[in-house]
This record gives structure tokens, C-alpha cells and sequence, in this order.
């Protein structure tokens, strides 16, 4: 066996020894004598994993008793829907664009009501987070929305808006768990596990409970209301139960890392690993505007696509796999999530180094 | 590690090799460098994953090319709300009622049109399977819809309805890969993977490809519209990557097993080791009508709950997990999917016939 280092914007690197407990469970979870794929979601010892990975969840956020935990299917581009019809009350949101999935959750918003874009860096290829400061927030908006980290562009809301007493609603599936956060400043904060969590097909919903009840758009499927999935633990349908079950050792695993402190530490010293390279590098250019890069991934470009190639492949041939950049960018991507070892990067950092040497 | 003979009704029992298989792959895919959960889902080693995965299904079904095969998420649950949202064009469709699970569908049915039961069995605790020979089908029914094995009361179509050439649209999650099937007889034909095929969280839905288009009700999500995930081979997000490559590992063992004929026979040949003896018994009934009786889902009764208890607590200590039954049938359930092997039933059979010697 042979790991290579692993930067894919999503699914990611998971921490091995997470994988490692995985194999080792895999034919009889603690005694069971079964797989945690094979086990009844209502069996006592499935009660127990989903419980545990709620409270080592609200233990390393620091979620207080008046926000529910959803643990949901069908990833973000579900939620785009089901954020209109369990929020929209008066039928007017805000959509604050910084990427192609603000985008999209915009465009789905507006199947449901008056969705407004009231700011968008577009203009510069979402290279930017725009002043958030003192935005045109509508009189009447249920909510404010934000894509907090944008996976494909390397961007990250480092303040967030100014949502002038409106509700925020933040998917942070790129960013989720990577540093602290003050979850009492968001209504809603959801996100795919499947970059910085676990395996993809789960969507952890932290929703503020009073925000949850029956009152949802007409013509909501039963699946989308939030509170079918509150009323019922998450277990209204078989949730799925082997993604909640890796997602709550990677929960272990951070508590065991020191927790999300100390996982921002680590992650701003990767980045700026990589980012202090960048600014110096003659070849190699980062493309975000330096305040609003994002700490998980990190795009960046030689300004040539050939040469951008050459390196992706020779990165490959290193054991570095994953960086080619997303097509709306270009160039390279590392996404660094709080999984990939700090020894990734300066291998990363080597590789790039080597490169612009041999130019 | 020791196994037990896990009874489960869902999330249930996996072949044994294939979990196997996913325990020595987890930490390296074939030569990868990383678990199948840590890959990117647009790679190319994940897209010969999928793409194998549903040519080894439409082989072992004989699915023709006019059918679209989808890997989804939700569960059928939301495919409950995705089968009206996608197909009730008149806002008419008609329900055979045969057990809870159908009752769901149709109550989903309910908020986008005009539902109808046609036919149930509620009336003895959905023991038995209405005639279906002649039914009320609705003149501009869009569609007519059954649950085609009902895990909880044990019960199977074994002729499937004369919808008088309606659509038949059929959750058939707890007999998906028993047997042989006959895909054009039917407009959709959805489940979800946990009983017969893999983990929870994976729905598939074989889908005639005419029926999938872009008229849809008003104020379907996107990720419920089928065409999205039809025109996206199933990518239009992040699918439940790991959940598919374990299907499709089940897939290969079916085919090695001798296909859906080769479990047809030894699917019949466990159930009729419980059935016979239930016919003999003087503790143990059946509690399903003999000809609907399902070879999934065996339910029976000795007609006192202690004793039902007893044997529950004796079957458990003897390592025969998760034989209680339904709280809305009561007594016992024996799921007996493909993956349960022969010796299991046979085991089953020995502390049935002592526990029957001791009263």
C-alpha cells in the first residue's frame, strides 16, 4: 500500500486513521459481529454512533442547545431548495454571489420566490469577496445568503456580511470545521461532509430551532421540510448510516487533533506555506485578492496553460495528485482541508520549488 | 471476529466478500493512493467505478437502452415526492395500498394531486395482496403504483397489476436482485440500495427514458427533477460515491453467484425451509396469506407476545440478530435477503424447532 498525497477539491483526503479504524471495523464493528453497513439505523449500537457524532459535532463547535442538528442527504444542491421552501416567508432573499454555487443556490432560490443578487465579484472571475459591509438588504428578506468558502475560485468570507439583522444562511462546505466559528451568527449553516468531513451523500444541517417548524412553502416534499428530519433524529428514513458513522470519527479524530483551534493553527500554517511561496515565486501567481484567500483551497497559475500542464503532471509523477484547477479558473488547485497533512504541502511546496528552478 | 446471522430488515446483511474486498481497499484502491471515498468523483478511476457498476446491473437485469438507469440519494422516501413531482402530468394517479410504506407514497402523492387509493389490504394489517385483476383504474391516471415487497408485513406482488395500460411505477427496495425481473413492464422501477444491494443512501431508479423530460410540476427542486441526474449521468453533484462502488461490488458478486436466476433458486429454496416449517408447526404461524407470501421478509407469530419475546431473547443469545418483528405485526421477522446465506436459515430453522421441543 502506497498513499499518495491527495489534493481533490472534494471527495478528499481523509485522515488515515480514520480509514484505518474503517478497514478494521469493517466485518464486525466492536463485537457487533456486522458491519456498521449492515446494522438497523434503530439498533441500539447505530444509536449510539449517530448520537455520539451529534454531540462530539456540537462539542467541537460549541453548538448551543437552541440550534438542531440534521444529518440529511442529497448534498448542498439539495439544500439550495430546501432553504427557500423552509425559510421564505414573505418570499424575498438575498443572495450575495461569490462563486458558482452561490450561483446555483441563487438560481434554485428563484424557482421559489424574489431571490436578489445584492453583490457579486463576477466581475473578476469571483477572484474576490465583495464589501459586505453595508449591503442593499431588502426590507423583507427572509434571509441572507453566503457560500462562505468557494472551493472553486479559493475564496473565503474572512468577516462575514453585515446582514443588518436579517438572518444568515451560510453553506460552508469547503471551510466546515476548519477553524472556530460563533454558530450563533447564522440561522443556518449546512454543508456536504465530503471535503473536510467524510465520505459524500452526507449534509450536516445546523439550523436554529425555532427557524424550524411546519410553515414551508406549498408543494415542499415531506424530505425537504427540516422538520421531518428534527421531529425524527434524523431518522425519518434510513439516514445514511455508514457516511454518519466515518463523519463521527473524523469528529474523534479532530477532538484528538486538539480541536478546531488547533486545526486553525495547522491550516493557516499550511496555507501560508503555500501563500508566501506564491508571492515570491517569479512563476507561479496566486489568483485571489490576497485578503479573501480562502485557507482550503488555493488556486494559482504560471499564466500558461502548457507550462500549467507540465506541472500538474509532473506533480502527478511525484505522488501529488488532484491539482489540476477547476476549468472556470484554470491553472492549479490545492485543496489542503484539515486532513491533509502539513507534510503534503511542504512536498507540494518542494515540487513547486523544483519546478520554477528547472524553467 | 465473529460474524453473526444478521436478520435485519434494513440496513441488512452484505456479502460477506465484499465487505472483505472494502476493508483491504480502504486505505488504497487498486494502486490509487486513496480510499474510493477520497476520490474525486469526476477522476477517472471513480468513473470506471460508476460506469461498471451500472453495466453490471443493466447485464444482471437485462435493462434495455430505452431505460436510464439513475444513482440517487434521499432514499425512496424522496423518491415518494420525485414519482409525482416527475410524472403526474394530469394530477391523477392511482395507489394499491399493501402496506406502510405504500401508504407514504401515496399520502406524498396527496400534496401534488389528485391520489388515489384503488385497492388495500389495510383491512387485515396488510396480511394478503388485493386482487389486482380488475381494477378501478383511473380513465387519466398517470400512472399506477405499488410497493411490490412489503418488508414489514412480509407480503410480495407475485403477479403484478393489470394497470390496463397505465404506467406501473414500483418501489420495489426489499425484492430488488431476488429474481429475475421483466423491466418493460414497468415505467419506473425505484429502490433504495440498503435491503438487497448495499448501503443506505443510495436510491436507483430505472426509469423508461421517454417518461424523464423537462415538464415537470411547478416548484420541483432541481435534484428531484430526473432529467437533471439523467442528463448528468448521474453527476450532477457529488454522488454517494462510496455507497455506489459498494454496489457495484455487490453487482459483481451477483454475477459470480450465477445472476438473478441462480438467487431466484436459492432466494426460494431459504424461504421454503421457514415457510414448510411454519405450515408444521403447533407454535409457529405465518401471518401472511400462502400465495402473497414474500421470499425477502418472512413474518411470523406464536400468538403470545412473552413467548414471541423468549424466542427473540433465545434466537439473539444463539447469534441470530434483529429477528423482531415490526411493532405493527408483531411476533417475529426473518429478512432473508440475498446476501443471507443458506446455513443462516437453517440455523434459524434448528432454534425455532428447539425452542418449539422445549414448550
Amino acid at each position: 500500500m502506497s498513499r499518495v498525497y491527495n489534493f481533490s477539491a472534494g471527495p478528499a483526503v481523509l485522515p488515515e486513521e480514520v480509514l484505518e479504524e474503517a478497514a478494521a471495523e469493517m466485518l464486525d464493528y466492536r463485537g457487533s459481529g456486522m458491519s456498521v453497513m449492515e446494522m438497523s439505523h434503530r439498533s441500539k449500537v447505530y444509536l449510539e454512533i449517530i448520537e455520539n457524532a451529534e454531540a462530539d459535532l456540537r462539542e467541537l463547535i460549541g453548538i448551543p442547545e437552541n440550534y438542531t442538528v440534521l444529518f440529511l442527504q442529497g448534498g448542498a444542491s439539495q439544500q439550495f431548495a430546501a432553504v427557500p421552501m423552509n425559510l421564505m416567508k414573505n418570499r424575498v432573499a438575498d443572495y450575495i454571489i461569490t462563486g458558482s454555487w452561490a450561483k446555483k443556490a441563487f438560481k434554485e432560490a428563484k424557482l421559489f420566490g424574489d431571490a436578489r443578487a445584492i453583490a457579486t465579484s463576477e466581475d473578476a472571475t469571483f477572484s474576490y469577496i465583495p464589501d459586505c459591509s453595508d449591503l442593499p438588504i431588502s426590507q423583507d428578506a427572509d434571509y441572507v445568503y453566503i457560500c462562505e468558502n468557494n472551493t472553486i475560485y479559493g475564496t473565503k468570507f474572512h468577516e462575514l456580511p453585515n446582514t443588518k439583522g436579517k438572518l444568515l444562511v451560510a453553506d460552508v462546505s469547503s471551510c466546515f470545521l476548519s477553524e472556530p466559528t460563533d454558530i450563533t451568527r447564522y440561522g443556518v449553516m449546512y454543508g456536504g461532509a465530503q471535503k473536510n468531513i467524510g465520505p459524500a451523500g452526507v449534509v450536516i444541517n445546523i439550523v436554529r430551532s425555532d427557524l424550524i417548524g411546519d410553515e414551508v412553502l406549498p408543494g415542499t416534499p415531506t424530505m425537504l421540510k427540516w422538520k421531518t428530519h428534527a421531529d425524527a433524529g434524523s431518522m425519518y428514513n434510513t439516514p445514511p448510516s455508514f457516511g454518519i458513522y466515518i463523519c463521527g470519527k473524523v469528529f474523534k479524530w479532530l477532538k484528538a487533533q486538539g480541536g478546531l483551534e488547533a486545526m486553525a493553527a495547522r491550516n493557516a500554517q499550511k496555507a501560508a506555506l503555500l501563500y508566501s511561496y506564491l508571492d515570491r515565486s517569479e512563476l507561479f501567481k496566486g489568483t485571489v485578492r490576497v485578503p479573501d484567500r480562502s485557507l482550503m483551497n488555493v488556486c494559482f497559475v504560471t499564466g500558461d496553460a502548457d507550462l500549467d500542464a507540465q506541472f500538474v503532471a509532473k506533480a502527478k509523477a511525484a505522488g501529488l495528485e488532484n491539482l489540476k484547477g477547476h476549468r472556470s479558473v484554470g491553472g492549479m488547485r490545492a485543496s489542503i482541508y484539515n486532513a491533509m497533512p502539513l507534510a503534503g504541502v511542504e512536498r507540494l511546496l518542494e515540487v513547486m520549488e523544483d519546478f520554477e528552478r528547472a524553467q
